[in-house]
């Protein structure tokens, strides 16, 4: 029974998460629909590769991602379904699945992506401004329901794929930026903890505001302190202990935030 | 597997999902839920009855829609279960069900409608305002595990239908109003595609401002920018690209939209 | 086919159902999982015990709830998991399975508690702040495949439980206070119905309000109008008819609410 995940910027007060449910269930009754999160920035597709990027690999094999953060929806861009790993993808190619197309890569999991250009496995209706329901949820429930990846379309080799900031590295020093800021107000940034190979953060500086090392977790310091940590995906992250450090460092994705460092 | 659907006004932050999801699940152990809001505005059955109709006849056969908007819990209005087509509803008869009854109806789809008064198929106590737990979820449960509707309660033939405004329409104009606005402020109309009859609209005109023709999708037009549409549920929509139509119109349910048309 | 019930603080807009999400369904592919709140106020342990106090006991027998509303994370509080009755309880040792805790007890139910410390049923990798994900779901994910809680860590029998008011009760009056304001502004206190013993409340006073009686329901009074009624909860609640009584009256939880009786 395939787990059909939904990720979208709907919000939870409309009709859409029903009528993309129903579509999906009508396709693979036996499906088990998950309900990531309908929150999603409107229209944010940075926003939502990062989220996909901190949970899918964990899902059990063969679960089908159905993401529908869409600005381009009823223009030119294609409708995609992609295979990255042991689980699927099924969205607008608008560079959505960049992150979890390059775990994929990096780590040699077999890749395929098909442009869901099949119109017998869409809607037989397909408005021009919500492909969600009429194109990927239909999709999505036919992978779910097991067809084959590549009966829904033809085979593509040149995804879209976003433009990710890459922390700068030197022997003392790493230089990153702010990916995007938790419902908390947390800072994720985009400097994995692999990237320190072994070193010790002396400091991290971030909007004129220095903090010395890293806490292992907020019960470390008190409520209202500014620290950083390894979060629980692995990257460096601002936060303050039971508030908000977007608030109180008024800070944005994109602000730089800087390492210094030293072997140990 | 029965599907049981949610439609609410509970919001996100309480007790009530659970207790609802818990006593369907007791009822039928092999049913499914579909969340699909517990944001309807506190109250609304208008609200409720547009979103409904917008996804109830995307669901696969013998799927449940449990509706708890209700605000005459505990008095006399009656809890009804109805058959619509393939679809069932469970909820109060306080017409949250109408446009899924026109729908039937206008279609020729087979209905019944029962009064659901046989407490043997109730929580055994049943509170004065929780009608949502101790009837519905108990019904629905029961109509999920395969009763057969007509166990369930007696036969009526008089819901309460809300008295839903029509749009009026002449040869090269059509008048109608806004029935709701959606989360991202866009303005859902009353005018379905279909009374155009192949007609074009020349313009549209709401609240003093003047819109020329539809536009096909959001992205044939800049961010900012006030537009007219056929929307993903057929009806013609007022929408800013990228923003809100209700506040940049200080739009509300009920404002006029005034089509002009010509024969093409 | 197990339910595994989720109650968090995550929020909607984040990665953490997701995972949560994903790591049960790998542990227990046929488990059903439901979300029944993600918004109990940030680590408000208080709020999220009551909350379940409300619904868990309408669960199907087995039911595995994973609640994470977790201030201790990664400090030397225990991960916990309970047999509490038929339903089943994953989370911190913090006390916020206190009321299920006395529930059981004052039912003479079964009750058995394992501090999960055995680490070969977390995730490999465990985070020092995201035990819900590697922790907790991991075992409510084993729970609900069928292991027995005695596998999955040591029997405890000190579990922390926090120190709920009590109302103080004479022969014509009955003080408490409020536990928690449900996202309408109803105020629910601490008075369970049984405590009236069959007395009938004449007055209910709270912040220099005094209301009259108590209703049954909320269409015997017209909209704005305080009142006071028994709860779906069977607990003395305090509302505004369409409005919020924590707003007119600028209530809080903690604040007194007292209830002058007679004998009938």
């Amino acid at each position: 029974m395939a787990v059909v995940s939904l990720t979208t910027d709907f919000g939870s007060s409309d009709f859409e998460i029903g009528s993309v449910s129903a579509v999906v269930l009508s396709r693979a009754p036996e499906a088990k629909i998950a309900d990531l999160t309908h929150d999603v920035p409107p229209q944010n597709v940075l926003d939502a590769a990062v989220i996909l990027s901190r949970h899918v690999f964990y899902f059990p094999p063969n679960s089908v991602h159905v993401v529908v953060v869409d600005p381009g929806v009823g223009t030119i861009r294609r409708p995609i379904a992609a295979q990255l790993g042991d689980q699927y993808f099924v969205g607008p190619d608008n560079g959505v699945m960049t992150l979890l197309y390059q775990y994929a890569k990096n780590n040699n999991l077999p890749i395929k992506i098909v442009h869901t250009n099949k119109s017998e496995f869409w809607l037989s209706d397909v408005s021009n401004i919500f492909h969600g329901r009429d194109i990927f949820a239909s999709v999505g429930g036919f992978l779910a329901a097991g067809y084959d990846i590549e009966d829904l379309g033809e085979v593509i080799t040149d995804p879209v794929l976003l433009d990710i900031p890459q922390a700068s590295i030197s022997q003392d020093y790493i230089s990153g930026q702010i990916m995007r800021i938790d419902h908390f107000g947390n800072l994720e940034s985009n400097i994995d903890q692999r990237l320190l190979k072994g070193r010790e953060v002396v400091s991290v500086q971030i909007k004129n505001r220095k903090i010395d090392g890293l806490v292992k977790t907020f019960g470390d310091k008190v409520n209202g302190e500014l620290v950083s940590m390894i979060d629980s995906s692995g990257v460096i992250s601002v936060c303050v202990v039971n508030g908000s450090a977007a608030n109180d460092l008024q800070a944005n994705t994109g602000d730089t935030i800087e390492l210094s460092l030293k072997i140990v």
